[in-house]
């Protein structure tokens, strides 16, 4: 199980989301509440952007609630956009390469929840990444797998058709292979203009997903809080679990639900369909 | 908090006691019960006797769970008499100098709880070390001061009246500084012969400790578990918390006391009275 | 031995100093031509003024050639003034908390060199450091007690002054404890709007420092060379050793001198003068 | 670049030859002389026979000369038997799971050199390991990919016979996709009992690899060296270059030579020859 968020607004220094919240990503790097675990304490990510080509990237081994560096970084860099990740790893090694945000050019991509029964399925998984992009794959996640087939699936034309098509090929191969439920996920993909998320399992309840409502009910719904009412139009955060200081400000996002959130604060939803089906783009 | 384990007993491969009991000290660094907090994260240390000259320490900064060096180690060091401890920091960097156990020479030291303001303890503390060990002082914990401190006042002579010296002073220290409830502690030392255990609060209740009930109780208890059948007489655990598979088989050590176990099974126990005394072998 | 830089100029990436010219800072991590050794190869740190309150640092126990999370902050992270510093350690554990720069509220401090017999002279220095700050001292370096005895001693009003007592004290220091040539070093200091630097030995040959000369200078001789022509009025390195790709293009800094560099290319010189002298804002 | 070692003889301490020799393993991680490079500072691993089942391996990311565990590993585990290896990272990341020895059951196996243009023979040649086997590769180097290859090819079986299939499929494949020269290597390989070496290069001069002279012979030339008079009769060490403090005492083993060192002292040598062909024992 990991946690994860998104943040979609104004540019701000990242630990005011990271770390002045009252359950903030790091805190439930220790104590999250809504996942299977409370504690997320194999490595952690952040990918943002900014200033330089593309987006940056931080990943380390470390828990997140005790890295100096996470603090001191998400003290001086401001971004407009931004995904933190912390891990709870289940099998694959505590490595950098294993820790989300995973990146290609200017993409980001995260995941919190599994595919079951990996190690049975990885072969064929990886057998459909284009081979040009193969050994881009430095790690040993389940989701680094998944990211570099949503590549080849078209991700970086149209993120959500991607995955519904990785989705559903992976649900394929793990009926061949007769592995049950394959799919939990929410994920989460940027290009540094939008940001997509979504929701699914394959069977039963899918791994918890919010959105922060728009700002205006925010506001209004706690007047008293200063660091609410600094919020602005277009400002909008995608988390696994809410923030302790945020009731009522977040809206569930239902199962098997994509949506994108753009700037201006328009917040897409739709039905999200894993299918199987060769991506016109590949040959 | 922390929590810590010692054994004294027949060679073991340590991952016996380290991973393969139910709630073994390595389970206590990411569910401890008994603790302030379930989570001890913070790094990690193991010191034991056997090959090579004095007691080897394996320091690391990761969490204790995820380490897999720790499981190598475990897996394939054999020892009579060893010391492991999980730290959850509270103020202090996580860094391998300040992971426990802490050494000189043929000697080790655990410590759970902490020193009550021990920023504005630090400075006279310090002074109160031999001046020639000063230096000695590699890292920043209130625990490497306490044991230095405590080899100043004759720990490799008497541990405990050594232990009883430095708690006295520190909470004499501490009055000067208007602190109180300066001390709260449970110490586990060695030397390779024995394993000395102090379970003492300035106020308050102390952190928890226990020691193993003596071997045929054990045995006659669990009769069905083949790991207890293979307990020879004179094996000794001192625990922070009992390790869920030996219900019954654990004695809580009193409050304010002093344990000395020994090899062939004695477990000696004294009132632990801490004072303020020159030493008579520091000038 | 050590190797720093400091930049003060226009905003750059960082990377434009540290990776992008041929001999910069992070090759001398592994290729160090005018050290006695040429690795610095344990741990390293970047500190940098830019968003957020005072300076950003990141430190890490990695050699800074291999560091990926280094290469991502420095492609993202502006900064007009920034210190960055490679380790070669000698002694003093490899751990986050002994890598340079130092910080206390706005200033930095790096230093190349050493302080002779610092295990037997540490105490002394520890106990002339002002006892409200003593408990800040949380690595184990003699770089860090240098720091906080010139904070103590003024540094935040008149750095070079503050130095000049450090460096007297420490002599005096020494000569009470018999030891010769105590200090040896390159120090670089910063509050985010000047930069100084001091090169001094108390005998022998002084570590190497070099400034980069005025920027037309620097552009006349490498005509050819579009990074050198990009540099503006008032961009000013200094440096351990010259980047090769600069040749011609730097002024050694004199033994026993102290300099300053200012917003708008000033570099301003002056001897350095150790002295015992009790500071009038010290009581 | 890489630099290895192997010990088959009497039960030592393991710093005995890591730590204690003059130009041992771990000083060529600083100063490597018959290597590409001087510094192989990208993580170490040390794999080694002795209590608990199988090999016990220790992996860090940090450079072998200031790792603070490896010195107390090395002076508080014996062995009559083990692999060293220092890293030189060449594309790939530094990662536990890319530092050798590298194992499966009772084997390890380490590798000095590379395969060129690995980033385009990845996916051949990870799809020619036992499918069974494919998710056991948790790592991005090349050698943890040859060594499942050869465990495909019957390494367990016949170590010399598999690592010939395995040279001999990678350079078709490397012939397939225009690659030249692919193979670079000296390998050691070991089950416990024996220590076979290979040096191989598909052209030009292969990497350097030296055994050390039967014991008489040590003995007899070096007559005042306490360390060397305390070798026995079936001591071997084979490393990637030889310690300085045993001059004429090593013999080269010849490009295209495979060796195997047995209990007794006993030196085997054939010629290594690469081919292709399918092995009896796959389906």
């Amino acid at each position: 199980m990991c946690r994860w968020m998104g943040w979609l607004g104004q540019s701000v220094l990242m630990d005011e989301l990271l770390f002045k919240t009252q359950h903030g990503i790091v805190d439930q790097s220790l104590h999250a509440r809504m996942g299977a675990e409370p504690t997320n304490g194999d490595g952690f990510g952040v990918g943002w952007y900014g200033a330089g080509e593309g987006p940056g990237v931080y990943h380390s081994v470390a828990p997140a609630w005790g890295d100096e560096n996470l603090r001191e970084l998400a003290a001086h860099i401001e971004s407009p956009l931004f995904l933190a990740h912390v891990r709870a790893a289940i099998g694959s090694p505590i490595q950098a390469t294993n820790c989300h945000p995973f990146r290609r050019g200017r993409w980001l991509f995260v995941h919190n929840g599994f595919i079951a029964d990996f190690h049975r399925l990885r072969r064929d998984l990886m057998l459909a990444i284009d081979p040009a992009q193969f050994a881009d794959v430095r790690g040993s996640t389940d989701t680094e797998v998944v990211f570099h087939v949503a590549l080849t699936l078209g991700l970086e034309s149209d993120p959500i058709d991607a995955l519904e098509r990785t989705v559903g090929l992976i649900e394929a191969t793990a009926r061949e292979h007769g592995v049950a439920a394959p799919v939990q996920a929410t994920f989460g993909v940027s290009d540094g203009t939008c940001l997509w998320a979504v929701r699914y399992a394959s069977e039963g309840p899918a791994r918890s997903l919010f959105a922060s409502a728009d700002v205006d009910t925010v506001r209004r719904l706690h007047p008293e809080n200063p660091r609410l009412q600094r919020l602005s139009e277009g400002d909008r955060l995608i988390v696994s679990e809410p923030f302790a200081d945020l009731p009522g400000a977040w809206r569930e996002i239902p199962e098997a639900t994509a949506v994108c959130a753009r700037r201006g604060g328009v917040l897409e939803e739709r039905a999200f369909v894993p299918r199987v089906e060769a991506p016109a783009t590949v040959a």
